[in-house]
Order: structure tokens, then sequence, then C-alpha cells
């Protein structure tokens, strides 16, 4: 006879009592496979219960495996396949995903192994020149909380669905907009809201990403598209950047030699090298592609960080025949985590993006986007820029001050750039260059990105670059200072 | 001479004043190309202003492009590439897109112009069982509101950087936790946050996708599935899906001619079916996939919406080996804008997966995610899980109740499921079938989903999917209704 007990008083519906109960007969092995259970009638009389309450337990238990049911006999333990414990999960599971995996996919888990990726714990005790974080002492997070909370307040229901497929609307016509004033005239349907404009070069990358094309890069450029690139097949042909940017007479010939489909490029406040390109620079490159109808990729990730007051206007400002596919975000003023960026392009361009975008996540999340909308049309990123580019401006001038105080010019050399937050060093030969940079900054307690991320090929590390985002005018000076006793030991060791 | 005045009294700068005037001079042709500028001093002076101010308007309307300075020289008028404007973009660019994107990206351009995609304004005077839309008058928007506000309040600055690479640390535990409650035994590593489970499977996808490569899927299938596959290149393997679930005779056969490097299954509410496998099902797939070491991706769309009572666990929870990547996601309980999603899987795969996500896209945002983890440890989360198995508990039943009441078995079969928000029309030949349901069924005041985008190959729309999902008992029965009277037209038109 089955014993088990129904406490009437517990919380626990009885049918859920008796599932437990037979779950740890079955699992202590007081009742095996094949054993027959008692009819519902009659278990029910044993205990006293509805009739019913017992054939909610046995479908349960039916449902959960434990038991087989079939019309006119009673009940069977089932051999049940066993649930898998934190246990049974030894290192490595049956799957050998590196067989399963694509080769591009294996070739960016191998990169991503290589690289620091962002977001990585940084030694608190070092000075981080390496994150491209913003200094979120900085921002009106009460404000932004304000602005978020009024959002929800304000559009409730309309943020609840999946909502518009290129973005919130109202935060693509003030996107529209804010564009004008960088000369840029386009209309709220060429505006594609994506998550950071990582995203925007990603989408672009998969729109147009075949066996055999290429893409025109400047070198260096950007590290995080080195991988992206590599993922999705497209093969970079690398044009020198120089002082005015990147080299024209190389990417004509590239463009003659290689055809590529796309150009890639950051005119302003480059990354790595900070470099900004003149109006004249702009004007050439335009027209080389206009010539050729290759479309052109304007990463525009520090557009609102002008703060040295010469304003050069984006690419994009003297599209005609929209060619440029121009991405911005708002991660470089208000915050990263905004994770909010967009794409502004031909109105076809856009619809083919949202396409992809749409199988691939459906849609970005609206509340954010309401949010940043908010915060914008009040007023408040309007004055956080302005309270950005006062920071900025003073924490450049103290880097580049600090540099030309503590660093030998025989160690490295650099150019001031006129906003934005990167500075490129580029290293002299040391009489002992250390194995590795990373660790000697380290020692001297600082950090900093290698050059050789912002290479296609393997390249020596002798560039480093500093980004002062996250940094105020004290930790950069002090960062300096250990910057500079990490060169001279390169150079002067005893 | 130059003329222009300046106004001390005014909000713009003197200097911008200087640069308005002159480019509107240019831009009037008043000053044409190659024209000489007075020297900052003569121009000072004229103006009786100070002469660096004069400077940095020069320097303005270089870096803007309107002249040429060279030192020792007065600048010269440049002939300037023009602003675009709106009326200078005619309907089409200089690019021909479909030349520049890949095919794979045509080919979802072609698809996602076919179909209806999700978020497509619909028509407010029919009664929608197109939408997956979840009812929003059930969400309890002030309570998530405070989360929001609370979560921000609380975590501050650390939501503001690019924050955890798989996702907000304690909302992975949370996930670990409530997984615990259907038996799968995970920890936090082994989550990764996704922006919907749409993303997960986008994710999934592109680690795998290789020419040549195939993926096992069940037919007919969740539809935005099939153009994700098309555009990564991957194969599908349709493997008919039965009252019981996937043929697993089928799947076996499929599985020693073709070789999947993936399974993808939806064992609960499948979509479009609604159908539920059982236990020995799940066993059985389980096994066959274990002794070919080939992983499978299940997709828990709708895990959390059993409210039947009866509960089959998941196939990862006995998912000893590790080779089931489980997708979840909180937009089918909560609300789609939501976008958060996870995948739960082995480490190392995980950890693949975050690598690809890095470079398409850095992180996911942190305040959603700190505000659901708010919302679900308030218990917030389980509070509206009981109200929306109440809900729409009855309205299945409203709908099943309507559908026998209104539909003649001799135009439609369908299958009452356990749980979730689909129901799977089978529609019998009818003596003058529409040649197109949308149109006829709009005709009736009503949208639901054609059969056709669920399976792979052409097929004709002898399906229609039901969603109940945005829809009250009321709009329910009247929407049913409205559907009886279209199936009465195609089979007794007069």
């Amino acid at each position: 006879m089955l014993l088990l007990t129904v406490d009437e008083q517990s919380l626990e519906p009885i049918y859920r009592q008796i599932v437990a109960q037979i779950r740890d007969k079955i699992a202590g092995r007081v009742l095996l496979p094949g054993e027959r259970l008692p009819s519902t009638r009659r278990l029910a009389d044993q205990l006293g219960i509805h009739r019913s309450t017992v054939a909610t337990a046995y479908q349960e238990l039916w449902a959960l495996g434990f038991i087989d049911l079939s019309p006119g006999s009673r009940p069977r333990v089932r051999d049940r396949m066993q649930f898998a414990t934190a246990a049974d999960r030894g290192d490595k599971g049956l799957v050998d995903w590196q067989t399963v995996v694509s080769p591009a996919s294996e070739a960016v888990w191998r990169t991503y192994r290589r690289l620091d990726p962002l977001g990585k714990e940084s030694t608190p005790a070092l000075i981080n020149f390496a994150s491209m974080n913003m200094d979120s002492r900085l921002f009106p997070l009460e404000s932004f909380r304000a602005c978020l909370d009024r959002a929800v307040k304000n559009h409730g229901d309309a943020l609840l669905g999946y909502g518009a497929r290129a973005g919130f609307p109202p935060l693509r016509e003030y996107i529209a907009r804010r564009l004008q004033s960088h000369g840029i005239s386009v209309t709220a349907d060429e505006i594609l809201i994506t998550n950071g404009s990582q995203q925007g070069i990603d989408l672009v990358f998969r729109m147009i990403a075949a066996p055999g094309k290429t893409v025109a890069i400047e070198s260096p450029t950007y590290d995080y598209v080195l991988p992206l690139l590599r993922f999705y097949g497209l093969r970079p042909v690398e044009i020198p950047i120089r002082q005015g940017g990147m080299d024209l007479g190389a990417l004509a010939a590239a463009i003659a030699q290689e055809r590529p489909v796309l150009v890639y490029t950051m005119p302003t406040f480059q990354n790595p090298t900070g470099i900004s390109t003149g109006q004249a620079h702009r004007e050439r490159l335009l027209s080389l592609c206009e010539q050729h109808r290759i479309p052109i990729l304007e990463d525009g990730f520090e557009e609102e960080m002008k703060y040295s007051g010469r304003v050069v206007l984006p690419i994009k400002s003297m599209d005609k025949r929209q060619l440029v596919i121009y991405c911005g975000t708002f991660s470089k003023v208000l915050f990263p985590g905004a994770r909010v960026g967009w794409l502004a392009a031909e109105k076809e361009c856009v619809e083919r993006l949202v396409a992809i975008h749409r199988f691939s996540e459906l849609a970005p999340s609206m509340i954010l986007q309401a949010a940043i909308h908010e915060f914008c049309q009040s007023g408040h990123y309007d004055r956080h820029i302005g309270r950005m580019h006062r920071a900025y401006r003073k924490r450049m001038q103290t880097a580049v001050r600090a540099l030309s105080r503590h660093i030998d010019p025989a160690w490295a050399e650099w150019t001031e750039p006129s906003g934005g937050f990167l500075i490129w060093l580029k290293l002299k030969p040391a009489p002992h260059p250390p194995p590795d940079w990373k660790t000697l900054l380290a020692a001297h307690g600082v950090e900093a990105t290698t050059g050789g991320s912002f290479f296609y090929g393997e390249t020596p590390d002798t560039y480093l670059r500093l980004s002062i985002s996250p940094l105020n005018e004290e930790e950069i000076t002090e960062g300096v200072r250990r910057l500079a006793a990490a060169l001279r030991q390169a150079h002067h060791p005893d």
C-alpha cells in the first residue's frame, strides 16, 4: 500500500502534496519503474479526499513524466529521464562547440579572448586611459531619472508594445532637427535608431557582407570594427591615415584595384588617432566616392564633442547624391549605457537596414528612447553638452600640458586634437622596449590601449591610445606622470 | 569694400555675426570664389572690434570651407561644395542599393516587404488576432514605473557605463533562480541577456552560420526564424509537426541524411500550432540529439504561460550533457517593448555568444535590466504572472467556446492548447476559397495571420493563426463571430 499523508492546513495545495511525496518515493527508489499506483478512487478513499484531487495530482505526475497513464488501467511508474543538476555538469559538455560554430565565429572568439574587452573590470588602483566610458560624475543623473519617469508617465502604454520599427518617432524627429545644427538635412524617416553606433555599423556590414567584397578603412581604425569585418567575411583594404586624414591618393588607387563596396571613415576625432579632416579633404573624399558610386559610412561618434570652437561639418552635410550613411550616438555625450545611437541615410537604405534589424531583434526598446527624447527636448541635453565642452576643453588642455611637461620628445610624439577624448602617442624606438607595454604600464599604476589592436595586420605596439573620457584633471595629470615614468624606464633602464 | 555690420547688444557673439554675413554674401554670389577678403587688421579697424575676433571668424569660415587661409596673404573665397538640402534629394540617390547589398540581404528585404511586419499600424476597426503584442491593459505600469525609478536611484552611476558583458548580474542571478522553478539548474554565468528572445536566436544562428550548414526546424515554425535562416545562408530541414510534436522518425532520418548542425524547437505552445509536447517526446528528442551530439535550440518563449495546471518541464531541465541552448523572454509576460530575453547554455557557448554580441553592439542597456530585476525581486513579477494566468485561462476558454459555437466543423478544425496565446485553425477546402484571406477577413472586420508565412516552402494558405494576446473576452467573442462570417462566406457564397 502506498503510504501518503495530506495536511489540509498547509498552504500547499493537497494535489501538490501528493505529487511531491510520490516524486520523492520514485527518486528514493521506494517506487520502482513499472510499479502500479492505486486507482484514483482507491487513493482518494484512503486519504479521505476528493477523487478529482487525486486525478489532478496524477495528471501533473504524468506531465512531469513520472508516471504513464492509460485509460482503464492503474497509473504505472515511468523510467523518467533524470533532472540535470549542477553536479551533473562537468567542465565540458557533450558538444565540441568549435566544430559546431562557423570559422568566422571561431575567429571572433579568439580575437575576443585576446583583446581586453570593454567593460572588463579595471584595477581601481590604476589610472585608466584605456576606457572609453564617460566620466559619470559629470552626468546629471537626477535629471535623467526624472525624464525617465516623466517619459513613462506621459507615453504610458504606447511604450509597452513593439513600437515603431525604426525607433521612437519623436526621438527620430529630434535627431533630424539636431543634425541640422551640424549642417545635415534629413527627415525623421531617413533615421534608424540603433543600440549604440556599434549596432549601426554592424547592421551596415551585415547588409553588404558577401564573399569577396571589400571595404576601405582607415589604418589605424576603431578596434571593434576589425573583428566585425572579419566575422562577416568582408576583406578590409587599409588606407593609411596621414596628418590630414585618410590618404586620398591611396584610396583612389585602392578603388581602382579593389573595388570596395563601402568606405568607412571617422572624419572627426578619428579613433584612435584623434585626427579631424578639414573641409577640403571631406569634399575630395565625397567627390571621389560619388565618381565611383561607393557609399560612405561616416562615423560621427564624437560629433558633439567639438569643444575647440572650429567646427568642420560632417561629410553628410554635403551629401546631395545620398551616398553617405551617417552614424551617430548619444553614448559619447550622455552615457554609454544608454545604448542609443542612430543611422541617417537614404530612405531606401534605412528601410533595408530596418528589415535586417527586424528579423534579428524585432525593434529597439521604446522606454530608453522616450527618456532620452524627454531629456533632449526639455533642454537638458544642450545644457549637458555645454558642461561637457567646458570640462573636456580644460581636461584636454591639462592632458596636453602634462604630456609636454613630462614626456621627453625622444620618447614619443603626439598631436593636440581639437576635441573628443583621444590622444595618440607614437612611441619612439627605445633601447630596451618592454616585451609587453601593458605590464610595464601597470607596474607604474596606469593603463592605456596599445596600438596593435587598431591595425588589421599584425603591427608592433609602437603606439599608445590615451582616452581621457573617464578622468578628471587631477587624474589626468597623475596618469601622465605615471606614463612618463614607464616611458623613462623603457628608455633609461637601470 | 566688404560691407558688414556688428551689433554689440546682440546675444549672438560678434565673430558669429561676421561668419553669418560672409556666408550669406558667398551664398548670394556677392562674394565670388577666388575673391580676396580684407586682412584681419583691416576688417577689425573697419568694424571697430578686436583683431582676434576677426581671426576667430576667419578660422571658423575656413573650417566650414568657405575661405582658404594661407600665411602672409589675405583670405580668399573658396569654391565650396554646397550643402545638401531637402530639395536636393530626389526619390533616388546615386547608389543603386540593390547592387551594393548582399544577395541574402536583398532576399530579407523582399521578405520584409511581403510579410506584415510586427508593429505595423493595424486598422483600429479590425479585431486583431494577428498581433503578438500583450494586452497592455493587464500590465501594472505604475508599479513598473516605480521600479524603473527605484532601480536608477539604487544603482545610480553603475548603470551608466557599458556594464557587464553578458548582462546585469543581479538579473542573471534572478533568471537562474527562476529557471529552477522550471526544473532547470543553471548558474548566472551560464546566462546571457539579449534584446528579446529574437536576438538570442539571431546570435545562435550567427554563431553557427557557414555555407552548406543545415538546421532542423519544425514545420510549420515561427515565421520570423525563416528569413533569418535564409539571411545567414543556413539551409532549413523541415520536420513535420504532428499532434504530439515534431515527427521524431523524420528527424532521425534527416539527421542521418542532412547532418543538421542544430535542432530548433518550441516544445511548449509551439508557434504557430500551439502544440506542447509531452515528457516522453522531450526525452526521445534529447536522447536522439545526444546520440548525434547535435545542439538543441529550445525556444521557451511562452514557458511562463502554462495556465492550464499541467506542467511539462523544458528539455533543458534534463540536459546533463549541456547540449541545449535555452532561450527565454520577458516579452510574453511583461510587455514586448521590454526587449529583455535571455539564453541559458553551457558556459563556453555563452562566452562565444558574448564575443559575437560584444563586437556587434557592445552590451545590452543596463537600465531596463535593472528595472526588470527590481520588478521581479520585489514580487511584482510573480503577482503579474498569477494575474495573467487567470486572465488568459478565461480568455482561451472563451476563444475555444466561441470557436465551437460559431465555426462549423466543415469549415475548420483546431486543438485547444493548454496555455499560451495561439490557436491554429486548419481550414477545410471551401467551394469558393478567397484569392486572399486577408482581404476577406478585413471585409468582415477581423485580422489573423495566414499560414503561408510559417512554412519554408511555398504553401497554400490553408491555415490561420489566431493570437488572443492583445484581446479581452468581449473582443475575442466578437472576433470569432466575424471570423465565422468570413468562413461562412467562403463556404456558402451567395
